[in-house]
């Protein structure tokens, strides 16, 4: 095979109808004209940085290792936090330093930084509200132009960390979670998974370094909420009626509240945060 | 000119907004490093699977010959539908066996085909809600990739099938059709197309094997709606006053229902099924 | 370094819905394998040449030299406007001739400029409704490869002119201007700009040719509304609180007018045309 890539991929908060995100791609190609351009998502809900760390943590799997993640999700620029590359070997982010790469910290282990300040790998003129031009873009198409880490500024450590997602394996054999956010189909992704059928029943995997391993009993699962309703684990939405909610594993791996052809955050009245029970009836 | 290409185009339901593209396109990139990927749309009407056979039959002539169509509009994922590609010599399509693919066999023939069951070429884990990611995208990056379709898996025949738009020359000269979908301006298309002028009056070219070919008088053409209500036919909508509906050849050669500067879809309360006539008034 | 590109970036009010886009990149990948296309954005508010004009002038200066861009904001479609190339050096337009190259007319000089009529170098059959696909995408993609403006059609001037922004330095050292568009956030941007930091106050660089070159005082710069409202010209949204609106230096240099957390089009009643003045309090 013959040598590929660098990929750059674009996470922002832009929308999808700004001019902005082409803006960003006119600089990354004319600083990394070899660099493959990848939209990961541009409608991560304005300024919610953690919607876009979960999908960083979701996507970044799935791409090339040469990969350079461009994450402008920054409710703050202009402010005093600092502009920041972060590497995990070959994968690099660039991004704010806002807690956007918590998750992939507390899956990928804690990345080397350096705070972007060096000039000659910024735009000439530095604005205080389009700084995915003026910095992130410059850096994230040196970087995949190869220059090293290091070049971009001095070392750093990253200051702001989300708290990690609560998940907690329970007295009784249940393991309690909190509801993440919400996906573009109006499903609602919580903190409870990797589940695996085990000989007894389903075991749960730890998807973040933290979390804990636990076995549920067979039988009927299901997922109660904060108000008490449960619904059950099924595999697909087809097995329940039009209309009806169920729990299911995502495509992450992760545990999601959905209704069949509905959209279950509105349905269900759900909200980030709110405590989630998945409890085995064996 | 150097060899160039291939490319993989990309027509999903998963609705713009969605990370789960740019997780397509990593896993696609990750095993086609060298494929150029094209957006054909990510917005076609959830779980429409005709709107996304006839977008399809619509963009496929303008493609590069060696290109591969990864196409999941897919309300059945999870269930035993097969996943397959088709072949049409070097133009290749991977998706489910749900009748997207109907409008391509009616025009192209009919495809070889596989069920995409080689384990070697998927995702390690197969999930039962994103098998866009982990059965068609590999599927065609491997295409992409010069990997032979038998390879994917065995031999299999398409087993779903779109009824055929109905379109039939009726007795006094005139044409009968139905709605077949609305475009993203609100523009209703028909079953009725292709129509050129010929000596006597407009020329009716099939536009599918099995449409009639037929001659409408000159003079005024109408396409009359199911309500009786009739629409002229006319070039562009600059020929009728703001807020009037016309009927017009679209581009893909189809007589479609627009208002201008309107949305046909809602103004004259239009829905995919109903009945028109053409109809020459010599 | 490699030879790298060309690039085709693409701006269009087709919508990112539309599948008229990926039909365009269809055509584009065909005549220009080894081009790399960039959406520039397809959410030009439909019809709206003044703010596609503004759109190319806020881009251009970020892309590599040797890009075409592909501008079809085309109101007039299967009208008699011309369909034309515009050549500025390496970086050359192809559109109608209905106004929209007239801001990058007004910064970067009159453009070599030819009529896009050579039969050889569009498709075969030209429509009525999608001269994106049948003429606009043919000649960018030539011209990507390689070949002379002369061979698309003869040579022509733009007959169409957007009147400039008004600007204007007024007595009593403010300068007066108009409002020109809203961005994707619902931000108002003027024609007033850019804002240097002098010795005594604000320089005013000329943001197009005829722009004035003025100095404000130091002290509260305020820019007023038509209806009397003054705003203060501030830095970032956060020195004002939620809710509260300002005037800043936008990321292309001009005032621009926001609301903090809000969208100021709707919360100010603001709309393209009316009348803004920058006033200095030294």
């Amino acid at each position: 095979m013959l040598v590929a890539g660098p990929w750059i991929a674009l996470l922002t908060d832009f929308g999808n109808e700004s001019i902005y995100v082409g803006i960003l791609k006119g600089v990354l190609s004319t600083i990394a004209p070899h660099a493959a351009l990848i939209d990961l998502s541009h409608e991560v809900p304005p300024g919610d940085v953690r919607a876009g760390a979960h999908m960083l943590w979701q996507a970044t799997p799935y791409f090339p290792p040469n990969t350079v993640f461009v994450s402008v999700v920054d409710p703050g620029v202009g402010t005093s936090r600092k502009a920041v590359a972060a590497s995990w070997g070959e994968r690099m982010c660039v991004g704010p330093d806002n807690g956007i790469f918590s998750y992939l910290e507390i899956r990928d282990g804690t990345p080397a930084v350096v705070e972007l300040i060096s000039p000659e790998h910024r735009l000439d003129a530095v604005s205080d509200t389009f700084q995915g031009r003026d910095i992130f873009a410059p850096a994230a198409a040196h970087l995949a132009s190869g220059i090293s880490l290091d070049d971009l500024g001095p070392s750093a450590v990253l200051s702001e960390h989300l708290p990690a997602p609560r998940l907690e394996a329970l007295d009784d054999g249940a393991v309690g979670g909190e509801l993440l956010h919400e996906d573009s189909f109006g499903n609602m992704i919580s903190s409870i998974g990797l589940l695996q059928p085990s000989g007894a029943g389903m075991h749960l995997e730890p998807w973040l370094n933290q979390a804990p391993s636990a076995e549920l009993a067979t039988g009927d699962i299901v997922l109660r909420l904060s108000n008490g309703q449960e619904l059950p684990l099924r595999q697909t939405f087809g097995e329940v009626e039009p209309g009806e909610p169920l729990a299911y594993v995502g495509s992450s791996g992760l545990v999601e509240i959905g209704v069949n052809l509905g959209r279950a955050s509105q349905d269900l009245s759900l909200e980030s945060g709110q405590h989630v029970t998945l409890v085995g009836r064996g």
